[in-house]
């Protein structure tokens, strides 16, 4: 009845203008990007979006303009989780009139796995008539999802069509969720693709994340789902300084949007307050990095690289 | 220049239909109850008042309710945390132009005390033109501010007036951060009133906590104000079973608003989901707590205590 | 088969010398005023035995001197905590070979509820012949145990025998708790009584834990026990400023060290660093608190209060 | 007075028999291999060594083996890490008899930055003649430290000489710890050498960590000291895969010691209960990354490598 996704599905950075208001022309720009790099769909509002900084207006102007600007060429999911079940259900069916394909849900700050954050998602799910994208990710609510719980959440709650894993050792994690969920959901990674091939090597579907070159992560899924799994290696350990370094907690969202920058795809890589701010040996680090793996040289054009692999 | 806050303000419950819509009749009522009760102010939209669990049109609409209900008859602090500064500052602008006299605010999620929360209210101070009241409660938040970083807060940030302090033990963390703060800042306790008492022998200017019976907490403000000890004493003392109870983590908002609608003071003692639901059990012991600290039949007119003690 | 604990275990104070050395003489003192109050156990090395700032050769000593002090008179637990399956099991088998009745362990630092953890029990129980106290006080160890996750625990480790509920709200969790074990074990309190009667409310079979006046929870215990809840619940809020001041988390063990060392139980007040050290203000407040709860008047001489209750 | 630490400290297994005891002749050979790999010092204890799950006898055997293995040919520092700061003390003043060339300590479980905290240290400090490696690692105690926190301890403890940096991200807290501490103190990294080139262009005097080949970590060093910054960078971007395999948080230790295993360096890659243990997929992905980065072959010698670097 739901459909799970597979494949690549970035989380859109939402740009903002240096004063910090939302730069829509730069949204845009990174939809239209984000589209030519391949991506099997598109992620709005999710913490790499920095949901949690907008207000209510602004969350559903991003949506607004995303949608506009995909016009149908692939799904669009949008992240809605709220602190309180009414709210995240409101959120919900407000994404669902706009056209998203699905949402994604983490559970509500500090509520641990039990009665009530099932009920939470059961209700939910009742809600709106699009798949759930259950996100498992501790450092922004503080809930730690076992294998088993998310295991008893997918059986309770039919409208959760895929997860989102993300607490580390993520391969082995998934292998052991998969084992409790057999495939009546997908399992996708995403921590900016730091894991991704041992997370294909352990039964993911795919990744949704962010990640400024996102036709890496197409790649590097089409060559893997293809049988190739050398290709899909060699595509990954060559990317993995870049990953690894954009991949760094906590600053890892500020690296991106400086990532997308200096491509061209935003026009400013000003992250909201409070945010990660560089300094100017982490701004270095990146060129070197880029330089290293080759990615600035091989993707300068979006789009390029992944329809040539 | 901004004035700190003195006395008791009470932390309204907001009030639900047993379908979770907000009742706006049983607010007003509420409100006109606190105002009898002889509180110094009343506080809207904190954690007791679910403020996480509404959407930002809920919110608006509770302060609206709010206002025109109590109709400048007592100052109004609207509690609006969010995570991120912008936002914070786009409520608590909000907030004032429609009326508060000044704005609670607790750190955005796991933002530890450094430069970027001490900038964080910096820039929120300089956004509006009322004060700041500084809420230090780790559950809702994960950040813990030790008596230095509220001091340096206080320091850095001109606008914040009051700290509402609420890590425990309270009693000896007001009086340590008092030390630093000399009479810069104005300190209230809460956690209920559980600890009322000794938070005012610590050198507590007061309580902004929510509890059924506010005239209580008013007793004994009054009393200790006056210079009477014993008769603080007394009142507290004798309210202590019912604090005690009332005050217990993660049910104390059931309880409440249960005792609350027993009182007649709201319509249904709903709480929105995820949410405590009491037991039958605690139910019954609710009742025998009543009854023993003779709450029900001291109090039965609201207001009534406060005027005669 | 292992016979579930029931009634009031008191959590003994490790007395030190002012430098800090253990003062063997206050021990032995202590263990005496203790069952002169009337208990039905003794629990040493638990977290508010300060065990965890002992080296394992004063651990010894104290289980030793206990013994060699209680001489049978009544059963003695052992706190055993450790954060290595084969440690727990050796210092188990160890307090099992100096005469314990029981261990007291809970859970290794963060070791969430699961397979490990699950594991970690059963092999305790396989390696001992004595029963387990399970202890859940998440402060300790980062661990939160749902009912349910205490009910798996049970069910697959038989020598677990009886739970120590001290995560809030402890009544409700006891009666959900207990809704799912039936009496298949023993669920007593802790906190250091505060929430006894409640507790008692919920089906709680008595208290272990530590309180300066141990005889007023067993008078408590036993009038709730021979069917006189009034007369517990008498007893029970006559108390409970002492209960609650004492049980003000972080500070509490000193609080409870000094009105020991008033009581003339130790001789010393000493808490191990690092620990909660009083101020002059919290000094004096104990000093109102014990007047207006008449403790020390009526509880002066040890003992004396429970054998006329 | 105290010499900082400089270049790469390796943090040495604690290998154990199938059945979880003392496995000396492995721990021996482990030894031998390390100092063959070229490193600067050997550190033994650490959370790596599971030295948590030891008890105090064992941790007493093991210093001993150590030392005695190694026979004064590079310094060896010792984890002393406890709750209590006089069981800390006598730890290190034991070790200190013992050989020691320092010890490595972190802050309590939950002891928060704070006078506490520093008093800890500063009396730890006092109580030694070696100086203290300051360990900071959140995942094992809750504690946070700020880059301000480290250096108000670095200047209220002189026998701080080194901090052990591995809250992420460590290149930029390495950096702004350094621009408060100046060169009063070196800081190293960890994290099983998974960001070392990023630590090292941030100012990072070497790793002090874990990852089973060294000279690995050695090669990164030497090249990094002796200017040649494209060699450190070719020989750390080759090894990353392997880096970012074995440096996954929870399992990290178990793969680490499955490759101890597999170069003949450990006899059993036992870890102790509870602890990770590998699935089926896990060890072939281990197979594959190894593959991919040559490391089987190039270093089936150990020692081969850092020699010939």
């Amino acid at each position: 009845m739901y459909e799970p996704l597979r494949g690549v599905y970035n989380i859109l950075s939402t740009p903002f203008h240096p004063d910090g208001s939302l730069d829509e022309a730069s949204l845009r720009r990174l939809v239209e990007a984000t589209i030519a790099a391949g991506v099997d769909g598109i992620t709005v509002l999710g913490v790499a979006g920095e949901a949690q900084k907008l207000t209510d207006a602004e969350r559903r102007r991003v949506v607004e303009v995303v949608m506009e600007t995909v016009g149908g060429r692939v799904p669009v999911i949008v992240g809605t989780s709220r602190d309180g079940t009414d709210a995240t259900i409101a959120a919900s069916r407000e994404a669902e009139a706009m056209g998203a394909a699905g949402v994604m849900v983490a559970p509500p700050t500090f509520l641990q796995p039990g009665p009530a954050l099932t009920e939470h998602f059961r209700r939910l799910g009742e809600a709106i008539g699009i798949p759930i994208v259950l996100q498992d990710y501790p450092p922004v609510n503080g809930v730690t999802l076992s294998p088993r719980a998310m295991a008893e959440l997918v059986e309770a709650v039919p409208a959760i069509a895929t997860i989102k894993l993300e607490d580390t050792p993520t391969p082995q994690r998934i292998a052991q969720t998969l084992k409790l969920t057999g495939d009546r959901v997908t399992i996708v990674g995403g921590l900016g693709g730091m894991y991704l091939l041992d997370e294909l090597r352990a039964g993911a579907s795919g990744t949704m994340t962010g990640f400024a070159y996102p036709e890496v992560l197409v790649a590097i899924w089409r060559a893997w789902q293809a049988g190739d799994r050398a290709g899909a290696a060699e595509r990954y350990y060559r990317a993995l300084p870049a990953l690894v370094f954009e991949g760094q907690p906590r600053i890892g969202l500020a690296i991106r949007k400086e990532t997308q920058r200096r491509r061209g795809l935003i026009a400013h890589a000003t992250v909201r307050h409070p945010g990660p701010v560089l300094d100017e040996q982490t701004l270095e680090a990146l060129t070197e990095v880029l330089e290293w793996t080759g990615l600035p040289a091989a993707y300068d054009r979006v789009g390029a690289q992944s329809s040539a692999s």
